[in-house]
């Protein structure tokens, strides 16, 4: 595996003199009053430590007489030094696609389910959140997923995924049928519902639900997952991440399949469109606390077992 | 199981004297060259031995000059000993759930992919249509599921469904959330991308790509398959055909799921809607030349080992 | 389904003037104080309301000084109106292969994890078996395999089992190669780690671990799940369980697969022999406090979602 | 991905004035007469090409006056440029343990099943091997695993594989119990058959039929795929092949696990025993004609669909 997708720990030496973070950029999921109190007791505890906080405008409507500059979620990644997201590994999701470019951390609050990609409990966020502005975290590089569609060689549209890209019917319960490419070689041909392309981060999501595998966040590889494939033998197929992945929408097709991001369309295909899906350039930087365990979340998600004698 | 389920052999005894059909409807998939070359080698066969033909109206557009009476598919059901269909499954399926209120016999011609439903062979199709018009012929019967749609206790929509009735989500890749009930018990809530309700026919259709189990076509029992469960422990579920299915679409719910059968969409539900899944009291006649074997068509489509040392 | 097959009520009319039960035999798991904790709690309250209680020998074994009579498990079966068995869903197993012969009821008290077959909880111990001993109780019938293995016609091994039959390598990572014939008519042949062959008492047992579905326990039917098939479209199948399940085993085998019932080896089979699997005529009776729920107890297991809202 | 498991293609530059190759082992697979008559040919082909011929000798045995020196498996690596294995893929799984440490490349011709491994078909034998030999190749490198046993901490038992290293009960039908821990980190407990742990190679042989992925074969990774695991929730998973797998078989299982290298037992371990499963430092240098596609192969083994149109 390339060094860039390996974590790195913040080396004392690195942070001690100065601070590793200054500039604080806060993302919350609207519609919660959870999400919101949250939000407020981060405010307080960033201003009562001498940090600089942006919020985000969209958040900044649920938070009225909040007294923070405010900034769009873009200009959030230029000026700030991490962005803190309140909410589920949803309202992370979002967060991570517009930050890629900038490059910006980010941190996750998790108010929704038990997350992924939010590991930080409410309970215990001054403590948490001090510990990694006191530079007591790690770093975890995730990449993204672009997608174009093209129909005669033209781009007619585009959508980029931290967790999967998914070419499905769009009204549910019809068959389509498509050809996969992956660098060139003919790979099959599929009569399905669809296929979902997962990155590491999104192994855990909807993928996993089609029988896909759990893959080590840091992996450099992308999982194939085909949808209630007509052929039973079909499987999930796991292949490298600089892989180009090509899909060429059968030309007898009478559905016009979708393509959607991270669970939201991007695009509608016409029979005879390609889909080319590719690893963006730019990964994201996901802050953890230090002792942040993949295997810990999947044991709590999936119920699996504890230590013997436990 | 009960009687009626079980496959009954014409005695030769019953059909001696007189023949076991003398009025024979046709019907067959249109917009394709070979159905129609099989529907008219059909009439010529079944003028020249004496049968009285008719063709489905429909059906008849694609047969100029065909010189046969002609009916609609209902009118078919009411007038006809028995009904050739020639087409694929899907065409069958149309057929049968027009045809069960009459319980008029179906004999299915494969002119798609071969068929679970359509068994007869074009290249053989005189021999054994032949075979079965002289008597050499097995019934079996297969029950059909009925879908009833109710908001606020009034039914806002039904439909009824051969192989399966399928909640979803409409627009794919939205989870929908739902409590299901059998015979009025609590038997989980789910959030996933759907329910597959199926019946033993539809058994090898869209419910195996979905994980489903293979049911003998005989058997008096439903299963239920979950799409893409959230909750990795979700399994198929094997119930009683008598059973009343209810599923209570949870109130919250952000997507509007869509009920379709056999492939088709009927209705479209709200929040709180619930619907209703039951056994249709009617059931199809469905006509096999001697010698018909479930199995064979199985390790046909399936690739399945075929006797050892073959 | 049948009749024989479904849950049966026992009104009050028919229990109220003479008790429903007089002599109880008791059948615990040796090696565990808690099942002794349990089973002394349970002589007590008997012998205190009345009731004349057998001990299975071995179980005396664990409970010396008890004071009651002692019979074989055999015995108990021809003595008592009711077996009392303290464990694990394994210990039922066991109890229900031999008492079956006499049709003796059998309740469950669960001293291991939850269970399907054991549903007394010990906190209620005294309250739950009450209940039943009033007359408030529910029967619910399951049905048996018997396994014959036969080599040139003659057999020459058998077994029993409530949960599953297996046919397997024996020393496993090895596949065998069998037949599979249900009815006289030849199914597929397989090259795999062997065939499970489950009741649907067994279908939420091993079965299920291997991809097979949940079945109604009163169904008549039997699932037959391949155990890690080279060919990768084999699926789980549900046939009747009036069935005639044979089983060749492949002449060129360079295996000896084993026949286990219930997880126990009955049989080691040898190229060219073979099992004949059907359902037992006789079928035990399980017995429930009134309120027992098949669903609930999934639920519980599996994690399966609870009522929305709650 | 790492250079070193990258295909490299041989530069016609490199090989045009020196033989890419001149002394070639030759390897078959016992009692076959097919691979007999392959290997005469071969023979003969290379002696007329102007050669040096070793065969190994215990292939020698079958080939009474084959004329040619004769050598262990281990010499064979020692003194050839290149080893061609006759057989299926169990053949060159053999030989691939044994040449690893030389680093010997190895060609396969399929005698077998049609393989993973050995791509090579007999009717075409003279001008594939011609091509290869003339220096139209491609090298593909494979690794393999290393499992070491350790009981209180000493090395007991030990193995090497190239598809997978299972840890299984030995008598099958008994679940065990043990915990999986990777780079030092808990992962889980698991009750079950047991675990799989397969190599890119291993994923298209026993780890497929177990539920595992399809994984590209020059990917640094490993899947542990879980044998009917009592937890539903458990799932395939993909990781760093450079990571160290450890299992902790449990204190308190009843049954003796068994260690399996390429589906032969290497070691039984006891309750408490520590079985280490690391990439071994050397490739396997596996030899493919121009052209070779792993796609190809996988389609006409899983029956997957071919280009549409066609």
């Amino acid at each position: 595996m390339s060094k860039t997708s390996q974590k790195s720990f913040a080396s004392s030496a690195s942070h001690a003199p100065t601070r590793a973070f200054s500039s604080i950029g806060l993302i919350g999921r609207l519609e919660s009053d959870k999400v919101v109190d949250s939000l407020r007791r981060l405010i307080r505890y960033l201003n009562d430590n001498g940090y600089h906080v942006l919020i985000e405008d969209r958040t900044a409507t649920a938070l009225p007489g909040h007294g923070q500059p405010e900034a769009s979620r873009r200009m959030l990644g230029e000026l700030c030094d991490l962005v803190i997201v309140v909410g589920g590994d949803g309202s992370l999701l979002g967060a991570a696609r517009t930050l890629c470019r900038s490059g910006t951390p980010l941190l996750g609050v998790n108010r929704g389910r038990l997350g992924f990609l939010t590991d930080i409990s409410p309970d215990e966020l001054e403590t948490r959140v001090g510990e990694v502005l006191a530079g007591a975290y790690e770093v975890e590089q995730r990449f993204l997923l672009d997608a174009v569609l093209y129909r005669n060689g033209v781009a007619v549209g585009n959508g980029e995924a931290l967790n999967e890209v998914v070419v499905h019917p769009g009204k549910a319960v019809r068959m389509i049928e498509f050809e996969l490419f992956i660098d060139g070689q003919f790979v099959y041909s599929q009569r399905s519902d669809g296929l979902i392309i997962a990155t590491p981060t999104g192994s855990t999501a909807y993928a996993l639900s089609g029988g896909g595998p759990i893959v080590q966040p840091k992996l450099d590889v992308v999982t194939l997952v085909p949808m209630f494939p007509h052929t039973l033998s079909s499987r999930p197929l796991v292949i490298d991440a600089a892989s180009e992945i090509r899909i060429h929408i059968g030309e007898t097709n009478h559905t016009y399949p979708h393509i959607s991001c991270d669970g939201q369309t991007r695009a509608v295909a016409k029979p005879d469109d390609v889909l080319v899906v590719t690893r963006k350039p730019e990964r994201i930087q996901l802050v953890h606390p230090i002792g942040h365990n993949f295997y810990e979340v999947l044991r709590s998600k999936l119920g699996w077992g504890h230590r013997l004698g436990d």
